[in-house]
């Protein structure tokens, strides 16, 4: 089983020409081309463990004419291009490939336009999602998806990832807000889908198709967002269990008595232990899980729905309910669930947080068998995630340089995600395909979904210009040979 | 223009062969399949005034391995493949095409599974939209997708259609509630795209391209949808306006104070009176428009909603504001807005309905353009629709064997297309692309636009079997000859 060390593609690095080079200094400028290895190493990285690569350039175009002369020259130069954000992803999306020129789009970071009128936001790809958070609810309006990340990472990358957060349940996720799109395609033709109407349904739904395609189908450079009026009134609550499986029958109880919770999350022991170890916030640290659930919407309806929560996680054995008094309370606690990564990443030098999700009712089998693949794989992994819509964090807390146990965790991980298809679920929930995902890919779905995949990818992409190997594994000459393992 | 009466592929009819027919026979079973002309007729037809054309089979396949045998065989074979259900379409989507066996799935009407823990049901593609609405709600739970077709329509079509409704402002469309597709491809392999989980990033979202690809990417065998908990309760309200221009600026005011209906439906002079003829509800006949707003959600929030938007209703001009007293009340309210298209099609022997939509803030221009435009093309044009999301249905009381009129009905569809587009809105925002509206996409959606969209359907339908000719034009071989008139 290979995983995140997997194979890069065969063909070995031929550096993108001096020639091409001159050429992406004439259409952005030479000072927003960097070429220096002590400039390039800060792009040679995203998110994910394990995986980094020496861009061979970067450059920061201004607009998107210039975005689209630099994938045309790629086309013609013969190099290719990764389009990069914040670089928070947690797949390898944004890891350079060979013989690439990054395209930094952190600059492109204004929101350019809040409708009030017809509840929308136009967006550079470069806006931090908390940003467009706290821009559009100080109109009273509310950009829902909200990414661990949130605070650094950026809507291109959201969009090109289709990123989920901890609001998945009731709001959905970022593929659920994106009205338009501005990009430039793989050949390098500027286009624009969608619009601000809230149906439309002419020709194919390449906007559809595009979000989520990890930026090998096109470079975004202006995103159209749809708005909700922002809650009247939110409440939070944490709830403590002495065994597992009483959380996860706590949550299977809330949605079968049509409680919607606007966030439905799960730690359990070792990550609460370790957010505590980090946040200091009283978190109950005998329990074997606690669920964080915060309820929004109308105020009378949510102190409604707040009592029947609370008394249904007391039936299924909650020893402890608290329900945050104040708003401070209540950041307070959801701090404890933001926290979780970083917390855990303290504990050892590498951190594996993956995303393999289930359909909600098999939650409990799902969590019972992450604890004890990490027994059998003899690898520490702490378990939180989005209980409401059975997508989990299981993380696994390794040492990179111990080449033993990084060969154990990945092991443990194809357990996993095998598992998590042997129950109906994906390989990831949230957080992309990319590099790290890809030899699971097939097993999910079967070889006419690769087939199709891949025709949709040369068709859109002829010269394989725009992040090239990412989502689909490279295809290997003598087929069957390294296919699985 | 050119429009409903548009060209059809050039190439003559060449019947499915002998030997094929007997294939097609072996596969499904000889009482299975239709050849006589009088059997044929029922299946020339769909709900698109104006189109119509003879298939030379139909097939009644019982299993989706004989789905994906007829499709291999009409790929070996050379003829095409239409799937139909109701055949309610209003864009042809479902009309025969030249050489075209149609496969009949009324009798896929099977609900196959309700889980409710998860909240999902699997259903067959001819399964009527209104008898799963019936079924989810015995067991407290919610479909909310609700075409105005709703009693005959079959989800099949709404999945290929993409179906929006009443229901689009605050609950969304049929996209939004299909988690997983069971489908033959065009190529004839079976295949399964998503599943029960609520987050799912692995590879390109197949699922979302073929929602809406109009039965030319895929004939669905099974579709998982989403439900969710049934609204504790509704109210429903009418309020009567003396000038068109009031009614926009109340449906404006009510998105503005941040209130989402589930229904909030426009209705102008036209349209109620006819309603009033075939109704009898006691409609207001002299109002210049009606709306129609049905708020949904916990009893305590709605009481608060219903007040709120009666009052800005009374505010922007509303000469009456009447809200349902009873459960009766409010289904005789809602019956005035789901009998319009029939009580329009009384009028005159032809009715032609459109679904121009527009960005919410333009509704006041789009409904003045519609009105002007029947005054300039001498043409009679109700008009009604979804004012929530700006989706219109301006409807054209005419007669096909008057060729002057239909000209001229033609005319003004073509400018009210044109004037969509302008304001930023879309040529369907719920019927599809079909036959009736591939003369205008590229309008919209761009050459670089038809471009994607072409070589997705090159790649995934390589020998052009399913509903070939629906959504795109034909390439005509002159380039430039036929396109725009």
């Amino acid at each position: 089983m290979r995983y995140l060390s997997a194979p890069r593609p065969p063909t070995p690095a031929a550096l993108i020409s001096t020639a091409a080079l001159h050429q992406i200094r004439r259409i952005v400028g030479t000072d927003r081309v960097l070429t220096e290895r002590e400039d390039l190493i800060a792009y040679a990285y995203d998110g994910t463990p394990l995986l980094h690569k020496l861009p061979d350039a970067v450059a920061m175009p201004r607009s998107a004419d210039e975005v689209a002369a630099l994938v045309r020259l790629a086309n013609d130069a013969g190099f290719k291009i990764v389009a990069r954000g914040a670089g928070s992803g947690l797949s390898g999306g944004s890891i350079p490939t060979d013989d690439c020129l990054v395209l930094l789009m952190t600059p492109w970071n204004r929101i350019v336009e809040i409708d009030r009128e017809n509840l929308t936001a136009w967006v550079e790809p470069g806006v931090v999602t908390a940003h467009l958070h706290a821009a559009v609810e100080a109109e009273g309006l509310f950009y829902p998806p909200d990414p661990g990340s949130m605070a650094v990472c950026t809507l291109g990358g959201n969009v090109a990832e289709n990123a989920g957060g901890l609001r998945g349940l009731k709001y959905g996720v970022t593929r659920n807000y994106i009205l338009g799109l501005e990009l430039v395609t793989p050949t390098g033709e500027w286009m624009r889908v969608g619009g601000k109407v809230m149906k439309d349904v002419a020709g194919y739904d390449l906007k559809s198709l595009l979000i989520g395609s990890e930026g090998t189908l096109g470079v975004f450079t202006k995103i159209l967002v749809k708005l909700l009026p922002k809650p009247e009134t939110s409440r939070t609550m944490l709830a403590a269990f002495g065994k597992l499986s009483d959380s996860a029958e706590a949550v299977s109880a809330i949605i079968a008595a049509h409680i919607v919770p606007s966030m439905l999350e799960f730690l359990d022991h070792t990550t609460l232990n370790c957010v505590e170890d980090y946040a200091k916030l009283g978190l109950p640290r005998a329990a074997e899980a606690i669920l964080l659930i915060e309820v929004d919407g109308r105020a009378s309806a949510v102190e409604e729905d707040m009592a029947k929560v609370a008394e249904l996680c007391r039936k299924h054995g909650a020893t402890a309910v608290t329900v945050a008094a104040s708003n401070a309370e209540a950041i307070q606690l959801k701090t404890a669930r933001r926290s979780a990564f970083s917390a855990l990443a303290r504990l050892r030098p590498t951190t594996i947080l993956e995303d393999a999700t289930v359909p909600r009712s098999e939650l409990p089998r799902m969590i019972e068998f992450i604890q004890r693949t990490a027994k059998t794989r003899d690898v520490l992994i702490g378990n939180f995630g989005h209980a409401g819509d059975g997508n989990l964090h299981p993380t696994c807390l390794t040492d990179e340089r111990d080449k033993a146990e990084i060969h154990r965790a990945e092991t443990a991980f194809g357990d996993i995600f095998n598992e998590a298809i042997r129950l109906g679920g994906t390989i990831t929930g949230e957080h992309g395909t990319g590099l790290a995902k890809r030899p699971f890919l097939e097993a999910q779905v079967g070889p006419p979904g690769i087939a199709l995949m891949r025709a949709v990818k040369a068709t859109l992409d002829p010269n394989d210009v725009l992040n090239p190997g990412k989502v689909l594994l490279p295809k290997v000459r003598c087929e069957g040979q390294a296919r699985k393992s």
